[in-house]
């Protein structure tokens, strides 16, 4: 990802996250977490976001989704390696709506389309759509994608361990750890 | 505590998310936990919390301080039945401000004086001041208390496993799980 893209992505997720009243430090509001999941597509295929905190037992962070913006099909494995069940997440919506999909009974009109170039790689069709103040759990071993709705959204992650590095996506041409080059 | 008493701290309390844009749902806004630790003068002694999630191996609560009102001292010590090292929590300041002391070098001015008849029971004076978007975590075994600025505060709690009925507070007078009575 270019850095201007990185940079100009930073400056809109702020107006989210000003939106939905969320108080930051100068740190955070410098250092927002760009991913592009290696697509080179943020706007389509894209997550915003600060990491206020990750120890080994416990993480927590505040996500931007633009509107239509899709965080792709993943998964959260063990990490057999360190005896790691895997990564448990709570998702609460603090502005905005967000449209979850997970693992289960498949919506027959889902609302969300996921990205067309992209679709193949979206196979988990039932649906959650959480307003501001709802919330929903994603234990271990479920699939998940989501998507912002028309005015983006705010949402909470409360969390076991992050290891990004290790959450296994669908679509196998998806590289998790952002880049930024001039 | 006298129900009429925990009513209105609940219609107060809201009106500290409110002013923080916490969004809440309204069976969330309905049953705001109101803690005054069996002391009886929660203006002086007490929380306001809504714990959104207490899994086996994750918590997040958003808690509520009037101005000047304590949280007594504690210590979150493990529960060797279950194995469990002990609660670790972040909090996170989102509105107001919050006035945390902690195991540690004391503070020569302490901003904040504990409850008078009570102060016997503050055995801690390393002091930690949170505004909104600054944060402290707190590993298992260190005593703390935190006290709400003039204004109060909103302060988001993210966590491992909560078990309140095991914490550990200095006054032995305190009860931490409420009672209402009509």
């Amino acid at each position: 990802m270019k850095k201007s893209v990185a940079q100009a992505a930073r400056k809109r997720a702020l107006e989210f996250y000003d939106a939905a009243a969320i108080a930051l430090t100068e740190a955070e509001r410098n250092s927002i977490e760009i991913a592009d999941f290696g697509l080179g597509n943020l706007e389509e295929t894209g997550l915003q976001l600060i990491t206020y905190i990750n120890t080994d037992r416990c993480c927590a962070k505040e996500m931007v989704l633009f509107p239509g913006q899709t965080c792709p099909e993943h998964i959260h494995t063990p990490v057999e390696e360190i005896g790691y069940p895997g990564k448990e997440e709570t998702f609460r919506c603090r502005y905005g709506t967000v449209y979850l999909y997970v693992s289960g009974e498949p919506a027959e009109h889902p609302v969300c389309q996921p990205p067309a170039s992209h679709k193949d790689y979206y196979t988990v069709w039932h649906e959650v759509i959480l307003h501001p103040g709802e919330q929903y759990t994603i234990f271990p071993g479920t699939k998940h994608w989501f998507q912002g709705g028309a005015n983006g959204a705010v949402v909470s992650e409360f969390s076991t361990r992050s290891f990004d590095e290790y959450d296994v996506f669908t679509d196998p041409a998806i590289v998790r750890i952002p880049t930024e080059e001039e």
